[in-house]
């Protein structure tokens, strides 16, 4: 078992009620920034001040290949997966781009792609295995890989400056690791855990919900959060929960992206709940589990575009508003600063 | 009546098929940028172009105050109208900050604000009258400067450079004229229409219901949208419609906040639907009837972050959403040129 630093309670009544008094003196009705105020409330209490600051944001794109692609769970061939890598890393794939819109620096981690990578600037080659076992017929990882895996997602983070990380991810069939971990640490059937993934017809959905009930069935006995973890896989999950854990430890701000960012906060948050104190949930995606998965974690997404895409592009879609969040805490005037008459009704 | 130059369909099929073709090869799954995809084949389809850019967006504030605000249908007494203008000139509001975070040029217009202003950069003075009537005894505004301020408004897009402008506005009791115009246009009831504003208690609400009520039944023959606007204002409502057309009619991207913009744009659309087209929603806001009004417009809103501000601030947080969808187009790698393998479905 992994070792895991303790995760504390950062909730500071004397800051919370500091920052409330802050926003609801500044000049706008009470509450009418709405989601914005829970926002700021919250990337206060990370960063533990009344003027917080991003600084150096850091998206990180784990990516890993999956044994069960193989079975036909995605509609695109593994060999995608570091396609894509090489399309991040040219700066031609959409994360590239909202990345390069916002001036996140893009760190592209192999976290066992089954493709030898050229080094260079902006990936670091983490690689466990060349992708993870078909889970249909064993488990995705051992428990040492996860806990390598684990180990190597801390380190990235370690290695990387600023307060605040996006976490995104790539890896044909990592739908499939997502729904199956979600069904089993929430109980609930897997056909309101999965869904058409990058883009599934009917027909190969249905295939897909066979395999995975099978694969479920398979690996009864993984009823703890790492044993989930470790027979459905895969390395980029992994290492996203060990990125979440030191994050949080560091109290960094956590931007979750989609579907299986989640489902790797979904298992931090199991052994380590206070993680999801720091963790901003950036969007509802279109893929039918995640809704399900984002009740499980109460968390309220900040949009919900219809996308289905991760990467980290719904984490990066959403970056401005964390910005905003933290600028109306330091920018916007008071009643009084502004010389504005409060409300009829209250104090302001 | 005003004059209204003609605001053609600007709808390409050949440049629509286009935009989607050249979305549907870049490297994503069909459709998994979601609102993204739509958006940037709406802003190609406005600008004319597959390779649109946003240049020199425009914020406009329009302040107007109330007549109606002495009945007692806002939390905040009128005063708060003006001083919120010398805020927003100073840089304290909302969407002072949002509007420098995101490099928008900000404009207030004192469209009848009941004070004096002093002349400087970033404000316009088209003051029709120091606010409107009281609609529950007369109509908010005579016929003729109804049409003054919708021409004063066109006169504002026209004084402004750039192909993109953000419609918000000021007033206290401007959400009672939005109500009104809503429930006169739709013929829903006014329980649907009105809402809380700036934070009524549940009497208030009440009164201001009750208020809301004899003001249609006074204005029962005000049946034209023309009418409706004139009848229940404001002259910031106003000259939004007429920022509506003449932005329109150039085509020019319309990037619209809350409940009382689209009131506007409600009005602007009933004379001239294709204005529509050109119109980006923002957000739907916590103010009880805007989800109808945007029903009413067929409209589907970027953000739904239970604001409930005002001030152009929604349309300044969905902002970087409408970059996003343009570099998406302009700047990711096609299939082909990335050297991805499409799905296995589809030939992307």
């Amino acid at each position: 078992m992994t070792h895991i630093a303790p995760i504390t309670d950062l909730h500071n009544d004397a800051l919370t009620q500091r920052l409330q008094h802050l926003i609801n003196n500044k000049t706008k009705p009470l509450g009418a920034l709405g989601q914005l105020e829970t926002l700021a409330i919250q990337i206060g209490q990370i960063l533990g001040t009344e003027q917080p600051v991003l600084q150096q944001p850091q998206m990180i794109v784990f990516a890993g290949d999956h044994g069960l692609a193989a079975r036909g769970v995605s509609a695109y061939p593994s060999d995608v997966t570091w396609q894509m890598v090489e399309n991040f890393l040219a700066g031609g794939a959409a994360v590239s781009v909202l990345a390069r819109q916002h001036g996140l620096a893009l760190t592209v981690v192999d976290a066992g792609v089954a493709h030898d990578f050229a080094p260079r600037a902006g990936l670091q080659i983490r690689k466990i295995a060349l992708g993870t076992a078909d889970c249909s017929q064993a488990t995705a990882m051992t428990p040492a890989q996860c806990e390598q895996a684990i180990a190597q997602g801390r380190e990235v983070v370690q290695s990387l400056p600023g307060n605040v990380i996006l976490l995104g991810e790539m890896g044909i069939g990592n739908t499939s690791s997502a729904a199956l971990i979600l069904a089993r640490l929430s109980g609930e059937p897997i056909a309101a855990c999965a869904g058409r993934g990058t883009g599934l017809d009917d027909a190969a959905f249905q295939r897909k919900l066979g395999v995975l009930r099978d694969v479920l069935a398979r690996h009864a006995d993984a009823v703890t959060p790492l044993q989930a973890l470790a027979a459905f896989g895969g390395f980029e999950v992994a290492m996203m929960v060990g990125a979440v854990w030191q994050a949080a430890s560091e109290r960094r701000v956590i931007v979750v992206d989609g579907f299986i960012a989640s489902s790797a906060v979904l298992v931090a948050a199991a052994l380590q709940p206070m993680a999801l104190q720091r963790c901003v949930f950036a969007h509802q995606s279109d893929e039918a589990g995640h809704g399900l998965m984002l009740k499980q974690l109460h968390a309220r997404p900040l949009l919900k575009l219809s996308l289905r895409l991760g990467e980290g592009s719904g984490a990066a879609l959403a970056w401005p508003l964390l910005e905003s969040a933290c600028r109306i805490l330091r920018e916007m005037a008071s009643f009084e600063s502004a010389g504005v008459s409060s409300s009829d009704q209250d104090a302001g």
